[in-house]
């Protein structure tokens, strides 16, 4: 006991501020930036991908290279003619793009790994232009690739080819929201961070959070179900997604724009739609039941002796934190060291094997506090913890996060980097990062692995100094087969898109994949939306 | 002020003792009984529906009609031959039922409305046995009516002519759990009640909770989107549901039985078995993320002066509350009225137009009762409420809960009832009750209001000495006509099922109902799964 109290020293300190804040609540309404690993560039990000940020990434250390490189032969759609351009430039005036300098940006995805080769880009304002556009480009074979704020990892967002570009982006108005019940409702191309915004001076919050929040668009994120930090305490978007209205392959209009909690009227479609990258139906507005805004934030940086009491951890948070956790990530020493080493970010608490950020959010700061309190001292008392230290500053608390935040551009200073967002039991997560680096042994420079725990996402990282065939060959398939064998997911949350489709079968039997693609063939017959991407090659 | 807590004096001695209760945590890991609706009658039943509890229901009140009196002419699926019993017993030996009075209890629905004319009741105990059925009855083109509790309530759960009945009692196995990720996966037959007795057991409980618990199977609690009294707190089951294992309906099995948190491997498929009341495939098993156990639990019972201010008080009470609010219920005087004539239930507290259950459930007993004291204060303060009292022991919770659980049983002794399950925008809740009131007039001997107020969901009932053509004929079609009008749904938690099938257009538009359609056609092409359920007549 004494012994711990001897080591851990800082968190004895951080015990104590806790206990004195616990009398005050000068951090209520504290709102805390993103945990997202690519946290860091997707917030810089305005239009043009950075080069910086690219660099180093998995298939972007050469530039972005021709999409169909990964894709099947073009399919036989039609190509844009002058009269398409007419028709486009009569439903879209002034919102018809074909300028390649003012395309560029949207050919590009934004880990700047492949290049669509589109020479047209619509911005439409509403449902029924979009809807004009759909019934046109489906009646004419031409096929369409719908973009919200191009921040996917998967390339799913972009053109492989040709495809017309449809951008979300001037659609942009929130449509209601109601105050007593928290339902916002709001056209397809909200930014996520304006909605926050939006509902922050109404004392709410949006459910999720990104590091992309100041790009991406709510109907992206819900056409590729997107995860994120809050997961963990507000589920996942099929829970917290009440509606929505998509336009289909035809053009037709799909008014699932429900904004009631409860609906047992036939089958539930939106759940269609949501996860389905835009292969399925054009999202045009989303419903969102969205949470009140937390009174009170805190965050805690611990170190852990080994994964096993790191897990052991987890289970006492959740029992001592219950209602109020609303976080728990972890790093490794090798992210800590590649922090250090790259961006100079000093370890804050003594060196451990592993490290965990847990966060609680509450109605009540001085509640929140003792429970922190006690559920430090209970897990220092029973070994599971060897270091900490609490945030009770704002400062603190960002300087905190930016631990968990900056690993993936930390990561991006090393050399290449292969990346692999994998959901697996909780308390196998970690053994696949320990399995990995035995496996590849010398080969790779550096095998790390951080992520959410609470959700049993593992994001897994091997760094190499360049581009690395026999590499890539080591890891893959080993690691879609290590995660197929324990009944994981090897795209937790960042989606198939065009670069993990043809793995589906990892994940998913074939019965259940035919199955998309009947449903597939069913809404969009000659599959003009979004082509190349979620659906394997194979798919018959 | 000094006048508010002059007139509630429970309230303020209430508030006394819970001050006194917050240094104590006498009541931590209290249970609660269900505050369904329905909770009374069928959490009694055994197998056998009682005559007592439908007695005056609607459409019951001269037992059973045969189902088909509100279905369609019988579709041209086969008969029965004695060639397929030879087959089904070969398969389910000693599992074939055919004894008529066997039969009997899985014809008649719980409500004992309607009455089917099977000849056959299937009881397979794995999911191969269920894929050989399918399989068989697909290519003889039997229909197939799958049962779980036969708890349902708008007669999806029981044969409408000669189908044969599949029922998931003897599929009753927990497959797995862990204990870290609360992660449940077990076999469709499972009895609500025996899981959450096996979770509580491991510090956990399931995330919904019905007053059929009893009796409902999980496997049917997830085929027709239960809600229940849990939805406030936990979501609805498209949130916690992770997996679910089906056959289809030519005795494929598809297996998206995942335990994972995060997958986004292409479609999620099971959303379309979720709420689609077995018309789509025959769930077998299902996996589940549970919440851990609260270890404080409290309730409330408040009045309120105007509904208006009932609905100030659910906005301070989710502010207030927040992390911990876990049920607000309200019922309205007429129910009061109701419960002291037929039950001899006296009010305890005094006469209000409105009243109030709200339950707390949170992990820290002493945390949890300041929380409620400081909100009741506050409620008092600003008037919103006029008397109440606060539930400090076991015995009192559950007095407390009644109030709102046997309004239904209340309700069966005032004549005949018309029902209806509505959601509505919170704020509209209680103008249909007034409205409905105000058009009947002298017509209804009375029209109640009760009901989940946090899920915005009403349960309206209309009383009235006994069948009346005419008033049912002044009900419908303007409670839906009303609910249409203000975006609601026609069914809140019930389903369709054979009751409802026809009224789907006033919740959802044509285009919606056509693609559901066009997917039960797709899975189920011979339409041998559940006919005459859920979609209408009408669907071509």
């Amino acid at each position: 006991m004494a012994g711990i109290f001897q080591r851990a020293s800082k968190l004895r300190t951080a015990l104590r501020c806790l206990s004195l804040r616990c009398s005050l609540s000068s951090t209520a309404g504290t709102r805390l930036s993103p945990a997202d690993p690519y946290g860091p560039f997707l917030s810089c990000l305005s239009s043009v991908p950075s080069v910086v940020s690219a660099r180093g990434l998995h298939a972007g250390a050469d530039g972005p290279e021709p999409s169909p490189a990964a894709a099947p032969e073009r399919r036989s759609f039609s190509r844009v003619t002058p009269e398409d351009l007419a028709f486009f430039r009569k439903v879209l005036p002034g919102r018809t793009i074909t300028d390649p300098d003012l395309l560029e940006s949207s050919n590009v995805d934004w880990l700047r790994s492949v290049r669509g080769s589109s020479e047209v880009l619509l911005r439409p304002q509403t449902t029924e232009e979009v809807s004009q556009i759909l019934s046109y480009c489906n009646s004419r074979n031409l096929a369409i690739n719908t973009q919200g704020g191009n921040t996917g990892l998967v390339s799913g967002s972009v053109p492989v080819y040709d495809e017309i570009i449809l951008s979300t982006a001037l659609m942009n108005n929130v449509l209601s929201f109601d105050s007593i019940s928290g339902i916002l409702t709001c056209q397809a191309g909200c930014v996520l961070e304006n909605l926050s915004l939006y509902l922050e001076d109404r004392d709410y919050i949006m459910p999720l959070d990104l590091g992309s929040k100041g790009s991406c668009h709510i109907g992206g994120n819900v056409a590729t179900n997107a995860g994120g930090l809050r997961l963990l305490r507000y589920g996942s978007l099929h829970g917290t997604v009440l509606g929505v209205e998509v336009v289909l392959a035809d053009g037709r209009v799909l008014d699932c724009l429900t904004t009631l909690r409860k609906d047992n009227t036939g089958y539930d479609l939106k759940h269609l739609f949501i996860g389905s990258e835009g292969t399925l139906g054009v999202i045009t507005a989303v419903s969102v039941l969205c949470p009140r805004k937390p009174k009170s934030v805190n965050v805690v940086f611990l170190g852990c002796e080994t994964f096993e009491q790191l897990l052991q951890t987890f289970q006492l948070c959740r029992g001592m934190l219950g209602e109020i956790l609303s976080a728990f990530e972890f790093l490794d020493s090798e992210c800590m060291r590649l922090l250090n080493t790259h961006l100079k970010i000093s370890n804050p608490i003594s060196d451990c094997p592993f490290y965990v950020v847990i966060e609680t959010s509450g109605s009540d700061a001085t509640h929140d506090g003792e429970k922190l309190h006690n559920f430090l001292e209970e897990a220092m008392t029973s070994s599971f913890i060897a270091d900490g230290t609490v945030a009770t500053e704002d400062s603190k608390i960002k300087a905190l996060w930016s631990l968990r935040e900056r690993v993936t551009e930390a990561l991006t200073h090393e050399g290449y980097t292969y990346k692999y967002d994998v959901s697996l039991p909780v308390d196998r997560i970690y053994q696949m990062v320990t399995d990995m680096r035995e496996h590849l042994g010398d080969r790779a420079k550096s095998v790390v692995g951080y992520g959410h725990v609470g959700d049993g996402n593992l994001h897994l990282n091997i760094t190499s100094p360049a581009k690395d065939a026999a590499l890539l060959a080591a890891i893959e398939p080993f690691v879609y087969e290590w995660t197929a064998g324990c009944q994981g997911s090897i795209s937790a949350e960042h989606g198939l898109g065009l670069k993990k489709r043809n793995y589906i079968y990892y994940s998913k039997p074939s019965q259940a994949v035919a199955l998309m693609g009947n449903i597939k063939a069913m809404l969009d017959p000659k599959g003009i939306l979004n082509p190349y991407k979620t659906l394997p090659d194979n798919l018959q």
